[in-house]
């Protein structure tokens, strides 16, 4: 089912292009139609929130206050969901939390300063966000771990207020998603969601409090309105399709290859799954797997377009090409199913999460290892992290010159302003300079 | 000159809304413009990044190879300086390369791991961006110490090929920006600017290879084009017009706290200089500076109408309060110009650059105290951090679990895998489940 290519062809460059290509949506209407909406939304506040969302998702509430969850519900839908469900929820929330928390220590999230030769202190202060929108999408990619691990590095950055946004169409809630809200520690909820909740979150309203930064994946309206508004506020990335890359040299159960390509394929079938291994005796023993396994999936029909459609094994000459080949892709999820996974772990660099080791399905990192879910996608890892800590924090430099320092900066400084026909600058170096 | 505010007054709140709004420009034509200059280098590469530099910069090169400069180049230009500006660009060079040296380390730009209580290793291992593009703006903003600030965090990250890429407008090279590209360790240098350079440098062309991310100041087109090519590759914040906020509390000369008003002022009318003060005799001397100093300076045109339309003193009511003020405003400089100035700087929460003590002109700062001159500005401190070794880093997640941790995982994986509704990520962690 899934297409064959070959390191060894001829076309395999020109083949490997047109696998990874996704044809261009053409934005302009969307984008016609989200700078209108966020236009009315700071011009007109809660009347514009209220009346779009409304309007939008098919309800009837009478004000904003109205589309406020307050959090005696978030905890009623925590208390009331099955033992397991809670257990389970919560046992994540602490994995991704204790992640989190040692992540703050060891990406420098934390002030610093040092002396220097002439007694100037240098450094950086740390400070957290203020406040942080999460936008969670409604409907069928409602998912309470995506607001697990949006608002736990948020917290744990030292976040004071993180305000989530949810969009609730014909009323419906999902209660798993309040849940984990309730688990999260979201301080405030409204179930308002597409470019207007974007727009209410950038700008405020009577209702809705302006944040800081925006974080979370939506529909193209909502990416759309992120772009926008960026500048205002601080937004993440522009998620895409979710990928995955698998790396195999033949020692795993190909069941379990074959499930981890499933487990992407069927979030949507714009996701796309590459296995590469050097064996083409195991590629066939992953066909066979999937041709076996395909049958019992809820979700085959998602699963099999997905995987005809983007999805692809590579034979590669070695495991090292492999390597080479996925840096081309900087895949958002890569999983080293090998045995001494750490050998070719030093030959990559762009990849969103690595997965080392047979035991690692993706799945796991999915929900619980700890480190978070939201991954760059779409060859952004070339530039780009997984949600963190890092995210909800922000730096400011510290310089406190001494009088020794004032005498030898001032006349480096001094130089180089009038090299830049800038006096002023010159000047007030100059005047700090006190030599007997 | 400056008008005049008191935190006292009934109408105080507007006041300083007014002061701090600036109108927005309408960049609908600006928009469409650059959307066709990137579609046109998009598509036809090369041939189209030719005729535009040469149309809005009035060349006439007949090749993009001829619009690269050699590293000789580069070189002959450092050696040709003036002794004395070649030993203050490489002062310059020094401290800052040392001061983001020690930054890398302090504010963890490197891979870390930990093993949890079932075996299960996580981590993140951190790599550079693998290529980066400056943009250096030409004409009159052109400055050599920008190129220093962008370049050399960069390649203490690791970055193993910098390309800048500077319009000389009708064939006019700085010599001191090229010198500083020599002196930072630039790789490639091409002379084109506006939306066509960040085109070729996302896009990539036959001459000009595609990079990760374009970082550097720029006009409006420049800004647009950067946003708009933001996913394809990374891009830094969208600078707007340059702030300097200096809380005095009456003991610093006042001719310093003059000049360090007019140091932000020349940059440009629109620049933004703002002093706070508890004492109201303190604000009448510094006024009295800025009357006596003016008219010494060469660029007192621009000076006095940046102050005149944008600048202000603010009467507080302590020391306290202007903290407090300073927040809301989020500025990109800020000068603490007071007796231990610590005791203040615990309240600031929002800031680009903080400058401590009478000694730290922002000047200073500017050009060679070693922390970085790009700094967020338009109250985006709420959220950003000045341009650091971090912006050139990515990290990827690392997860290896153990054969017990599968166990332990797989079972939270599979419940909330099953009350998402994905029955493949359930299955790819329940198949890993090997209990006896």
């Amino acid at each position: 089912m899934m297409r064959r290519l070959n390191t060894q062809d001829i076309n395999f460059s020109q083949d490997l292009a047109k696998l990874l290509s996704l044809s261009e949506e053409d934005l302009s209407s969307i984008e016609a139609v989200v700078t209108n909406i966020l236009q009315e939304v700071k011009t007109h506040g809660d009347a514009a929130v209220l009346r779009l969302t409304n309007q939008f998702d098919r309800l009837h509430a009478t004000s904003v206050q109205e589309l406020e969850l307050s959090k005696e519900k978030l905890q009623e839908a925590l208390t009331a969901l099955p033992a397991e469900q809670k257990v389970a929820l919560e046992s994540a929330a602490q994995r991704v939390r204790s992640y989190h928390e040692r992540q703050k220590i060891e990406s420098g999230c934390t002030s610093w300063e040092y002396v220097d030769e002439h007694g100037t202190t240098l450094g950086q202060q740390v400070t957290p966000l203020d406040r942080v929108g999460i936008y969670v999408p409604g409907g069928k990619a409602a998912y309470p771990s995506s607001v697990l691990m949006n608002a736990i590095p948020a917290k744990v950055a030292g976040v004071k207020e993180v305000i989530m946004v949810v969009p609730t169409p014909d009323g419906t809630h999902n209660p798993l998603v309040l849940a984990a809200a309730a688990v999260a520690g979201v301080d405030r909820i409204f179930t308002i969601g597409g470019a207007q909740a974007v727009g209410a979150l950038a700008y405020g309203t009577a209702t809705i409090p302006a944040v800081d930064k925006i974080v979370g994946p939506g529909n193209a309206y909502v990416a759309s309105a992120k772009r926008r508004v960026f500048g205002i506020v601080g937004i993440d990335m522009i998620a895409g399709p979710s990928e995955i890359l698998v790396i195999c040299d033949g020692t795993t159960n190909p069941d379990w290859v074959a499930m981890d390509l499933f487990s992407q394929a069927e979030h949507d079938e714009l996701a796309q799954s590459i296995l590469l291994c050097p064996s083409e005796h195991y590629l066939n023993e992953v066909s066979h797997s999937i041709s076996k396994l395909l049958p019992q999936m809820p979700r085959k029909a998602v699963i099999e377009k997905s995987l005809r459609d983007r999805g692809a094994m590579i034979l590669v000459k070695d495991m090292a090409q492999a390597c080479e080949i996925s840096n081309q892709i900087a895949p958002e999820h890569m999983e080293i199913s090998a045995e001494n996974p750490r050998q070719w772990l030093k030959l990559i660099r762009h990849a969103g999460a690595i997965f080392l080791g047979k035991f690692t399905s993706e799945s796991l990192g999915d929900y619980c290892a700890g480190p978070n879910h939201v991954l760059p996608t779409s060859r952004t890892a070339r530039f780009s992290s997984p949600l963190g800590v890092y995210d909800f924090i922000k730096r400011s430099s510290l310089i406190e010159v001494s009088q020794t320092g004032a005498n030898q900066l001032g006349k480096i400084a001094s130089v180089l302003a009038h090299g830049e026909g800038l006096q002023g600058h010159a000047r007030a170096a100059e005047m700090r300079i006190q030599e007997d």
